[in-house]
Protein backbone atom coordinates (compact mmCIF):
# COMPACT_ATOMS: atom_id res chain seq x y z
CA UNK A 1 0.00 0.00 0.00
CA UNK A 2 1.24 3.28 -1.19
CA UNK A 3 -1.84 5.63 -1.30
CA UNK A 4 -4.49 6.38 1.68
CA UNK A 5 -7.56 4.77 0.41
CA UNK A 6 -9.41 7.58 2.15
CA UNK A 7 -7.65 10.61 0.75
CA UNK A 8 -5.54 9.22 -1.94
CA UNK A 9 -2.43 10.85 -0.45
CA UNK A 10 0.70 9.21 0.25
CA UNK A 11 0.50 6.78 3.49
CA UNK A 12 3.96 6.44 5.65
CA UNK A 13 4.90 2.97 7.72
CA UNK A 14 5.33 3.34 11.51
CA UNK A 15 3.38 2.53 14.64
CA UNK A 16 0.59 4.64 15.65
CA UNK A 17 1.00 6.21 19.33
CA UNK A 18 0.37 3.68 21.50
CA UNK A 19 0.56 0.69 19.30
CA UNK A 20 3.57 -1.86 18.99
CA UNK A 21 3.83 -3.17 15.25
CA UNK A 22 4.19 -0.21 11.89
CA UNK A 23 1.02 -0.16 10.24
CA UNK A 24 0.22 2.19 7.18
CA UNK A 25 -0.67 5.40 8.24
CA UNK A 26 -1.86 8.70 6.29
CA UNK A 27 -0.53 11.73 7.75
CA UNK A 28 -3.11 13.70 5.91
CA UNK A 29 -6.27 12.82 6.99
CA UNK A 30 -5.21 10.16 10.04
CA UNK A 31 -6.80 6.83 8.73
CA UNK A 32 -4.50 3.91 10.36
CA UNK A 33 -4.98 1.41 7.54
CA UNK A 34 -4.90 -2.43 9.30
CA UNK A 35 -4.25 -5.07 7.21
CA UNK A 36 -5.49 -8.38 9.07
CA UNK A 37 -5.64 -12.70 8.13
CA UNK A 38 -8.07 -13.56 5.80
CA UNK A 39 -10.34 -16.86 6.37
CA UNK A 40 -10.72 -19.24 3.77
CA UNK A 41 -13.92 -21.55 4.43
CA UNK A 42 -14.98 -24.91 2.90
CA UNK A 43 -16.14 -28.42 3.66
CA UNK A 44 -15.54 -31.83 3.52
CA UNK A 45 -19.23 -32.82 1.40
CA UNK A 46 -19.49 -37.03 2.17
CA UNK A 47 -22.16 -38.68 0.24
CA UNK A 48 -22.81 -42.28 1.18
CA UNK A 49 -19.44 -43.16 2.68
CA UNK A 50 -17.45 -40.86 -0.46
CA UNK A 51 -15.91 -37.49 -0.27
CA UNK A 52 -16.50 -34.57 -3.06
CA UNK A 53 -13.55 -32.97 -4.48
CA UNK A 54 -12.77 -30.35 -6.82
CA UNK A 55 -9.88 -30.44 -9.42
CA UNK A 56 -8.80 -26.81 -9.85
CA UNK A 57 -9.03 -24.63 -12.72
CA UNK A 58 -7.14 -21.68 -11.54
CA UNK A 59 -4.03 -21.24 -10.29
CA UNK A 60 -2.55 -21.74 -7.52
CA UNK A 61 -2.34 -25.53 -8.24
CA UNK A 62 -4.47 -25.60 -11.02
CA UNK A 63 -4.91 -29.33 -11.64
CA UNK A 64 -4.93 -30.63 -8.64
CA UNK A 65 -7.67 -32.09 -5.79
CA UNK A 66 -8.77 -29.84 -3.32
CA UNK A 67 -12.24 -29.28 -0.60
CA UNK A 68 -14.78 -26.84 -2.03
CA UNK A 69 -13.39 -23.66 -0.40
CA UNK A 70 -12.61 -20.08 -1.07
CA UNK A 71 -12.25 -16.43 0.51
CA UNK A 72 -15.28 -15.92 3.29
CA UNK A 73 -16.84 -12.63 2.22
CA UNK A 74 -17.93 -9.26 4.18
CA UNK A 75 -21.79 -9.89 5.87
CA UNK A 76 -21.42 -13.97 5.89
CA UNK A 77 -21.02 -16.13 8.48
CA UNK A 78 -18.60 -19.05 8.16
CA UNK A 79 -21.36 -21.50 7.59
CA UNK A 80 -23.10 -19.50 4.63
CA UNK A 81 -19.33 -19.14 3.18
CA UNK A 82 -19.00 -23.01 3.17
CA UNK A 83 -22.05 -23.60 1.91
CA UNK A 84 -21.49 -20.80 -1.16
CA UNK A 85 -18.45 -22.33 -2.18
CA UNK A 86 -19.69 -25.85 -2.55
CA UNK A 87 -22.07 -24.31 -4.61
CA UNK A 88 -20.03 -22.28 -6.60
CA UNK A 89 -16.99 -24.77 -7.26
CA UNK A 90 -18.83 -27.85 -6.98
CA UNK A 91 -22.54 -27.12 -7.94
CA UNK A 92 -23.21 -28.93 -4.67
CA UNK A 93 -26.28 -28.26 -1.89
CA UNK A 94 -24.85 -29.27 1.41
CA UNK A 95 -26.60 -29.56 4.79
CA UNK A 96 -23.41 -29.03 7.43
CA UNK A 97 -22.86 -30.94 10.19
CA UNK A 98 -19.94 -29.12 12.77
CA UNK A 99 -16.69 -27.37 12.49
CA UNK A 100 -14.00 -29.68 11.87
CA UNK A 101 -10.97 -28.18 11.45
CA UNK A 102 -8.85 -24.84 11.16
CA UNK A 103 -5.09 -24.31 9.65
CA UNK A 104 -2.89 -21.31 10.67
CA UNK A 105 -1.40 -20.52 7.69
CA UNK A 106 0.82 -17.50 8.84
CA UNK A 107 3.62 -17.27 6.22
CA UNK A 108 0.45 -16.07 3.83
CA UNK A 109 -1.91 -14.43 6.71
CA UNK A 110 -4.25 -16.84 6.19
CA UNK A 111 -6.59 -19.36 8.79
CA UNK A 112 -8.56 -21.57 7.02
CA UNK A 113 -12.01 -23.16 8.80
CA UNK A 114 -13.11 -26.30 7.29
CA UNK A 115 -16.85 -28.07 8.39
CA UNK A 116 -17.95 -30.99 7.84
CA UNK A 117 -21.26 -31.70 5.88
CA UNK A 118 -23.18 -33.97 3.40
CA UNK A 119 -24.35 -33.34 -0.41
CA UNK A 120 -28.34 -33.26 0.20
CA UNK A 121 -28.54 -35.02 -3.14
CA UNK A 122 -26.11 -36.76 -5.87
CA UNK A 123 -26.07 -34.03 -7.41
CA UNK A 124 -23.11 -32.05 -8.79
CA UNK A 125 -21.18 -30.61 -11.38
CA UNK A 126 -18.35 -28.49 -12.21
CA UNK A 127 -18.20 -24.81 -11.40
CA UNK A 128 -16.20 -21.79 -12.91
CA UNK A 129 -12.94 -21.94 -11.26
CA UNK A 130 -13.51 -26.31 -11.41
CA UNK A 131 -11.82 -28.52 -14.35
CA UNK A 132 -13.83 -31.89 -12.58
CA UNK A 133 -15.72 -32.66 -9.78
CA UNK A 134 -15.65 -36.43 -8.50
CA UNK A 135 -16.76 -38.43 -5.07
CA UNK A 136 -13.74 -40.29 -3.91
CA UNK A 137 -13.93 -43.38 -1.54
CA UNK A 138 -11.13 -43.04 1.34
CA UNK A 139 -8.90 -45.76 -0.40
CA UNK A 140 -9.07 -43.99 -3.53
CA UNK A 141 -8.66 -40.12 -2.36
CA UNK A 142 -5.85 -38.98 -4.83
CA UNK A 143 -3.34 -38.15 -1.74
CA UNK A 144 -0.13 -37.57 -4.49
CA UNK A 145 -2.50 -34.84 -5.99
CA UNK A 146 -4.52 -32.78 -3.13
CA UNK A 147 -3.78 -29.01 -3.61
CA UNK A 148 -3.10 -27.88 0.16
CA UNK A 149 -1.79 -28.74 3.35
CA UNK A 150 -4.75 -27.64 4.97
CA UNK A 151 -6.55 -29.97 2.72
CA UNK A 152 -4.56 -32.97 2.86
CA UNK A 153 -5.10 -31.99 7.09
CA UNK A 154 -8.60 -31.78 6.93
CA UNK A 155 -9.21 -35.07 5.02
CA UNK A 156 -6.91 -36.96 7.59
CA UNK A 157 -9.06 -35.51 10.40
CA UNK A 158 -11.95 -36.50 8.85
CA UNK A 159 -11.20 -39.84 8.17
CA UNK A 160 -9.59 -40.72 11.52
CA UNK A 161 -12.41 -39.29 13.07
CA UNK A 162 -14.77 -41.13 10.96
CA UNK A 163 -12.96 -44.54 11.42
CA UNK A 164 -13.19 -44.17 15.61
CA UNK A 165 -16.79 -42.83 15.69
CA UNK A 166 -16.04 -39.61 17.04
CA UNK A 167 -15.66 -36.70 15.49
CA UNK A 168 -13.66 -32.98 16.90
CA UNK A 169 -12.32 -30.11 16.19
CA UNK A 170 -9.02 -29.57 15.33
CA UNK A 171 -6.36 -27.15 14.56
CA UNK A 172 -3.31 -26.72 13.47
CA UNK A 173 -0.25 -24.29 12.01
CA UNK A 174 1.54 -24.78 8.58
CA UNK A 175 4.38 -23.21 7.83
CA UNK A 176 6.74 -23.30 4.16
CA UNK A 177 9.38 -24.67 6.17
CA UNK A 178 8.13 -26.76 8.41
CA UNK A 179 4.93 -28.40 9.59
CA UNK A 180 3.95 -28.33 13.27
CA UNK B 1 -12.37 3.22 0.09
CA UNK B 2 -12.16 6.02 -2.29
CA UNK B 3 -9.02 5.54 -3.73
CA UNK B 4 -6.39 3.04 -5.12
CA UNK B 5 -3.56 2.07 -1.92
CA UNK B 6 -1.33 0.84 -5.01
CA UNK B 7 -1.45 4.02 -7.15
CA UNK B 8 -3.15 6.68 -5.82
CA UNK B 9 -6.50 6.98 -8.48
CA UNK B 10 -9.75 7.46 -8.01
CA UNK B 11 -11.50 3.84 -7.68
CA UNK B 12 -14.98 2.80 -8.96
CA UNK B 13 -17.32 -0.01 -7.12
CA UNK B 14 -18.56 -2.51 -9.47
CA UNK B 15 -18.63 -6.60 -9.88
CA UNK B 16 -15.35 -7.77 -11.96
CA UNK B 17 -15.02 -10.06 -14.93
CA UNK B 18 -16.30 -13.21 -13.99
CA UNK B 19 -17.39 -12.27 -10.04
CA UNK B 20 -20.67 -11.96 -8.69
CA UNK B 21 -19.60 -9.06 -6.32
CA UNK B 22 -19.09 -5.44 -6.75
CA UNK B 23 -15.87 -5.06 -5.43
CA UNK B 24 -13.30 -1.39 -5.30
CA UNK B 25 -11.80 -1.84 -8.36
CA UNK B 26 -8.66 0.54 -9.94
CA UNK B 27 -9.41 1.33 -13.62
CA UNK B 28 -6.35 2.66 -13.94
CA UNK B 29 -3.56 -0.06 -12.56
CA UNK B 30 -6.41 -2.82 -12.14
CA UNK B 31 -5.96 -3.40 -8.81
CA UNK B 32 -9.07 -5.39 -7.21
CA UNK B 33 -9.51 -4.32 -3.65
CA UNK B 34 -11.05 -7.34 -1.90
CA UNK B 35 -12.68 -6.46 1.46
CA UNK B 36 -12.92 -9.66 3.76
CA UNK B 37 -13.65 -10.15 7.76
CA UNK B 38 -11.73 -9.66 10.26
CA UNK B 39 -10.71 -12.27 13.37
CA UNK B 40 -10.95 -11.55 16.67
CA UNK B 41 -9.47 -13.96 19.17
CA UNK B 42 -9.26 -14.01 22.83
CA UNK B 43 -9.58 -17.20 25.43
CA UNK B 44 -10.58 -18.29 28.74
CA UNK B 45 -8.25 -18.02 31.11
CA UNK B 46 -9.10 -19.99 33.81
CA UNK B 47 -7.30 -20.42 37.40
CA UNK B 48 -8.00 -22.36 40.28
CA UNK B 49 -11.72 -22.61 39.29
CA UNK B 50 -12.59 -19.04 38.46
CA UNK B 51 -11.89 -16.99 35.29
CA UNK B 52 -9.98 -14.23 34.77
CA UNK B 53 -12.22 -11.22 32.99
CA UNK B 54 -11.13 -7.38 31.74
CA UNK B 55 -13.20 -4.25 32.36
CA UNK B 56 -12.79 -2.22 29.24
CA UNK B 57 -10.32 0.90 29.62
CA UNK B 58 -12.08 2.06 25.43
CA UNK B 59 -14.62 1.81 23.49
CA UNK B 60 -16.48 0.37 22.69
CA UNK B 61 -18.18 -0.98 25.41
CA UNK B 62 -16.03 1.21 28.06
CA UNK B 63 -16.29 0.05 31.86
CA UNK B 64 -17.98 -2.87 30.79
CA UNK B 65 -15.77 -6.90 31.22
CA UNK B 66 -14.68 -8.69 28.84
CA UNK B 67 -12.28 -11.66 27.97
CA UNK B 68 -8.80 -10.77 26.73
CA UNK B 69 -9.32 -10.99 22.84
CA UNK B 70 -8.68 -8.43 19.82
CA UNK B 71 -7.71 -8.19 16.47
CA UNK B 72 -5.60 -10.85 14.74
CA UNK B 73 -2.20 -9.97 13.40
CA UNK B 74 -0.87 -10.77 9.85
CA UNK B 75 1.74 -13.59 10.38
CA UNK B 76 0.20 -15.05 13.79
CA UNK B 77 -1.22 -17.92 14.18
CA UNK B 78 -4.66 -18.07 16.31
CA UNK B 79 -3.03 -19.34 19.27
CA UNK B 80 -0.33 -16.47 19.09
CA UNK B 81 -3.08 -14.06 18.71
CA UNK B 82 -5.18 -15.46 21.72
CA UNK B 83 -1.36 -15.27 24.10
CA UNK B 84 -0.64 -12.09 22.80
CA UNK B 85 -4.06 -10.26 23.90
CA UNK B 86 -4.00 -12.04 27.31
CA UNK B 87 -0.75 -10.31 28.27
CA UNK B 88 -1.47 -6.94 26.63
CA UNK B 89 -5.06 -6.36 28.31
CA UNK B 90 -4.05 -8.46 31.74
CA UNK B 91 -0.35 -9.31 31.99
CA UNK B 92 -1.07 -12.93 31.46
CA UNK B 93 1.03 -15.87 31.10
CA UNK B 94 -1.79 -18.75 29.55
CA UNK B 95 -0.94 -21.57 28.26
CA UNK B 96 -3.98 -22.82 26.01
CA UNK B 97 -5.80 -26.31 26.16
CA UNK B 98 -8.47 -26.07 23.05
CA UNK B 99 -10.24 -24.23 20.97
CA UNK B 100 -13.94 -23.56 22.62
CA UNK B 101 -15.64 -21.18 20.64
CA UNK B 102 -16.61 -18.95 17.39
CA UNK B 103 -19.11 -16.55 16.98
CA UNK B 104 -19.92 -14.98 13.62
CA UNK B 105 -20.90 -11.53 13.42
CA UNK B 106 -21.68 -10.49 9.83
CA UNK B 107 -23.21 -6.99 10.94
CA UNK B 108 -19.80 -6.14 11.57
CA UNK B 109 -17.80 -8.10 9.35
CA UNK B 110 -15.80 -10.30 12.20
CA UNK B 111 -15.72 -13.76 13.34
CA UNK B 112 -14.62 -14.60 16.96
CA UNK B 113 -12.76 -17.27 17.95
CA UNK B 114 -12.20 -18.00 21.36
CA UNK B 115 -9.74 -20.76 23.40
CA UNK B 116 -9.97 -22.17 26.70
CA UNK B 117 -6.88 -22.11 28.49
CA UNK B 118 -5.50 -21.51 31.79
CA UNK B 119 -2.98 -18.81 33.98
CA UNK B 120 -0.05 -20.29 34.10
CA UNK B 121 0.96 -18.86 37.49
CA UNK B 122 -1.55 -16.13 39.92
CA UNK B 123 -0.15 -13.48 38.19
CA UNK B 124 -1.83 -10.73 35.97
CA UNK B 125 -2.23 -6.88 35.89
CA UNK B 126 -3.94 -4.33 34.49
CA UNK B 127 -2.82 -3.64 30.72
CA UNK B 128 -3.25 -0.14 28.29
CA UNK B 129 -6.47 -0.77 27.16
CA UNK B 130 -7.74 -2.23 30.68
CA UNK B 131 -9.05 -0.41 33.69
CA UNK B 132 -9.66 -3.65 35.76
CA UNK B 133 -8.71 -7.06 36.19
CA UNK B 134 -9.94 -9.73 37.81
CA UNK B 135 -10.91 -13.97 38.59
CA UNK B 136 -14.63 -14.63 39.36
CA UNK B 137 -15.86 -17.59 40.30
CA UNK B 138 -18.94 -18.88 38.47
CA UNK B 139 -21.19 -17.55 40.67
CA UNK B 140 -19.94 -14.20 40.99
CA UNK B 141 -19.20 -13.15 37.29
CA UNK B 142 -21.05 -10.06 36.39
CA UNK B 143 -23.66 -11.41 33.99
CA UNK B 144 -25.12 -7.65 33.70
CA UNK B 145 -21.76 -6.05 32.77
CA UNK B 146 -20.87 -8.16 29.91
CA UNK B 147 -19.05 -6.45 27.04
CA UNK B 148 -20.56 -8.42 23.98
CA UNK B 149 -22.80 -10.95 23.36
CA UNK B 150 -19.98 -13.04 21.90
CA UNK B 151 -18.06 -12.74 25.34
CA UNK B 152 -21.80 -14.28 27.36
CA UNK B 153 -21.91 -16.89 24.57
CA UNK B 154 -18.32 -18.18 25.37
CA UNK B 155 -18.61 -17.75 29.36
CA UNK B 156 -22.20 -19.98 28.39
CA UNK B 157 -20.13 -22.16 26.56
CA UNK B 158 -17.45 -22.84 29.28
CA UNK B 159 -19.49 -23.21 32.34
CA UNK B 160 -22.01 -25.56 30.77
CA UNK B 161 -19.35 -27.59 29.05
CA UNK B 162 -16.98 -27.44 32.47
CA UNK B 163 -20.65 -28.62 34.34
CA UNK B 164 -21.14 -31.66 32.31
CA UNK B 165 -17.51 -32.35 32.34
CA UNK B 166 -17.02 -32.08 28.77
CA UNK B 167 -15.80 -29.81 26.50
CA UNK B 168 -16.36 -29.32 23.02
CA UNK B 169 -15.83 -26.58 20.17
CA UNK B 170 -19.42 -24.54 19.87
CA UNK B 171 -20.45 -22.08 16.97
CA UNK B 172 -23.31 -19.63 16.99
CA UNK B 173 -24.34 -16.56 15.19
CA UNK B 174 -25.11 -13.03 16.55
CA UNK B 175 -27.39 -10.06 14.24
CA UNK B 176 -28.08 -7.01 16.02
CA UNK B 177 -31.30 -7.81 15.36
CA UNK B 178 -32.03 -11.32 16.30
CA UNK B 179 -29.90 -13.79 18.18
CA UNK B 180 -29.70 -17.07 16.44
Amino acid sequence: MKYCGQCGHEVVVKAPPGDHLPRHICEHCGTIHYQNPKLVVGCVPEWQGSVLLCRRAIEPRAGFWTLPAGFMENGETLEQAALREAQEEALAEIELLAPLASVNVPDINQVHFMFRGRLRHEQYGVGAETLEVNLFSEDLIPWKDIAFPSVRYTLECFFADRRRGHYEFHITTWRKSVAV
